[in-house]
């Protein structure tokens, strides 16, 4: 069935439908937040006991971010909740409420409908996010625009404490969390039928369409006394130069240091290092701070944290990536950059 | 200047410009809530001390809720916040923190997009909300999402409290503030080119391009005792048809209760009525209470309030509109569907 024969209030009662209770979510979600009006009123409503909220929105577009024809519902629906998942988690926060503005052709399938909202309830479920809300209208091309809120962190006095791109200081390590450039690699084996082992196949299908964004580790760079993060979701190369920026500092980059997964290395030996600096959506953390406080996350956190640089007095603010004789290397495409560039990849 | 020789970050940067510091909408937010973080970094931080939070999002797209060519883009950026503060204001609420979402082609003029931030800044000044981050993306069409969180009221205990779709009682007297149909009737004179007075011309095209949401009302309602209310944005007839629905009830109306400003009834006399029953984005509120509550109301509150009619016991939940001799009449068209009936107008 198109969403033209259900209607608008059709369609979002099918959507209700499928969301159902979100009992999972609301259940870690916990007590210190709880949905008083969900979806069908004009506004949500919660209540929340902490002292501060984080707030993000992050849209994918068809035939922008996903291609118009052939595109995997469900898949979509996990990554646009969890590109805002990661937002919070690069602050530190906790991920609480979302609000979700689907804009449809009116010949697009309501089971196609249900899938995107397959895939954002299993983020949700996962990540302990409820679903309060949101619009659907019609539009030429499919647009999913998520918004969501989050719990910041508190210090000890209850005062918010969130993770920055601008805390860098001079000298402060760079790290960043698993390895990256894998969901460039999934992409590009998905793209060109590449072959390689079942399993790297599925290992990068999956960091391309299941992005794991890292909120534990957020919370817990707070609590070992880092300040200064960003989640990879433009590429390496892009991400460091906005915290670059933003901390008024330039960036060295050891690229040997930077993590590769067996395999990325191994089914693209010869793309896997400029995936991994400037391929986007990873959804890994990139942080920067002194020895001691990056050796407490290393010492504390199950995941791999890897120093791959260090952040340096520059007035220009220079990200550069240094090959094991110390030369700079420039990548031919470095992040995403919506109206001039186009996708890194 | 195009969107794309600025590029994304660049945007962006002009955006932060344009939107300055914001301290007339800081000001009028006042000590109950402070912006920690605003646009650049991954999310916004704030802190609020409200017991509970609303939110909500609403969307225009190009081609759907305005014309491709010749759009006036500061009026567009009036409208997409102010929908949104319609939305909190049908709570009962007060508006607080904005996220805007663009969606724009690539040769899209920056000085376009500073001119609907320009519409939305107007917007934010007046009713005290703080444009607090949001997402840039290329797309083919034109969209403006807009997603606006709250602060809640609260009963004398301090729990959160707000106005609903479903706390319609049988009995219950039908009221609305203003008058309606003018946006619908300024969209008709500027699109027909109709001759009638500059001052009724300038009235109508005014209820169109510049609503103004009734933040100040919603408050006083659940001041008075009220407990029902929606926000007509999608014509009379449909939004009483929400609250029916929810409120498990029907409705009568009384036609000529409704309240018609002198200007539409001069300027579009046959079409002034149909108007007021189905056309959309007037942002007026439409509420139900006991006679008692809808009378201290009607006291207290200086805006014009329109008794048209009660709510009913009515298993079918129908909204009737009944001329003066009782009969019941139909209008063609009945509100706004984003995908089975389109625009009313």
């Amino acid at each position: 069935m198109k969403v033209s024969e259900l209607g608008e209030f059709g369609l979002i009662e099918r959507i209700r439908e499928e969301l159902g209770a979100q009992d999972k979510a609301k259940k870690i979600l916990g007590r210190r937040s709880k949905l008083l009006i969900g979806i069908g009123d004009d506004a949500a409503l919660w209540q929340s006991s902490a002292a501060a909220q984080l707030a993000t929105t992050d849209t994918l577009v068809a035939g922008v971010h996903f291609p118009r024809e052939g595109a995997s519902w469900v898949d979509l629906g996990w990554k646009a909740l969890a590109a805002n998942v990661s937002d919070i988690a690069a602050m530190g926060g906790t991920p609480e409420y979302a609000l979700v503005t689907l804009a449809l052709p009116d010949d697009f399938e309501v089971e196609d409908v249900v899938a995107l909202y397959k895939g954002m309830i299993a983020v949700a479920r996962e990540y302990g996010v409820v679903i309060a809300g949101g619009d659907t209208v019609r539009s030429s091309d499919v647009t999913i625009t998520v918004a969501l809120t989050g719990r910041a962190a508190e210090d000890q006095r209850g005062e918010p404490l969130a993770l920055r791109r601008n805390a860098g200081r001079a000298g402060d390590l760079i790290a960043v969390s698993g390895s990256l450039g894998n969901a460039a690699g999934g992409l590009r084996v998905a793209q060109e039928g590449r072959s390689c082992s079942p399993e790297a196949a599925a290992f990068l299908r999956r960091a391309q369409v299941r992005p794991h964004p890292r909120v534990d580790l957020g919370q817990a760079l707070l609590r070992t006394g880092i300040r200064c993060a960003i989640d990879i979701s433009d590429g390496l190369a892009q991400d460091l130069r906005h915290i670059c920026e933003a901390s008024g500092l330039g960036a060295t980059v050891r690229i040997a240091d930077i993590p590769l997964s067996e395999h990325l290395s191994h089914t693209l030996p010869e793309d896997a290092v400029a995936m991994a600096a400037s391929g986007g959506e990873d959804y890994e953390l990139l942080f920067t701070g002194p020895v001691g406080a990056v050796d407490r996350v290393r010492g504390r956190f199950a995941i791999p944290i890897a120093v791959i640089g260090s952040l340096v007095e520059d007035g220009e603010r220079r990200v550069r990536f240094l090959d094991e004789e110390g030369r700079e290397v420039s990548f031919a495409s470095a992040g995403w950059d919506h109206f001039a560039g186009g996708p890194a990849r």
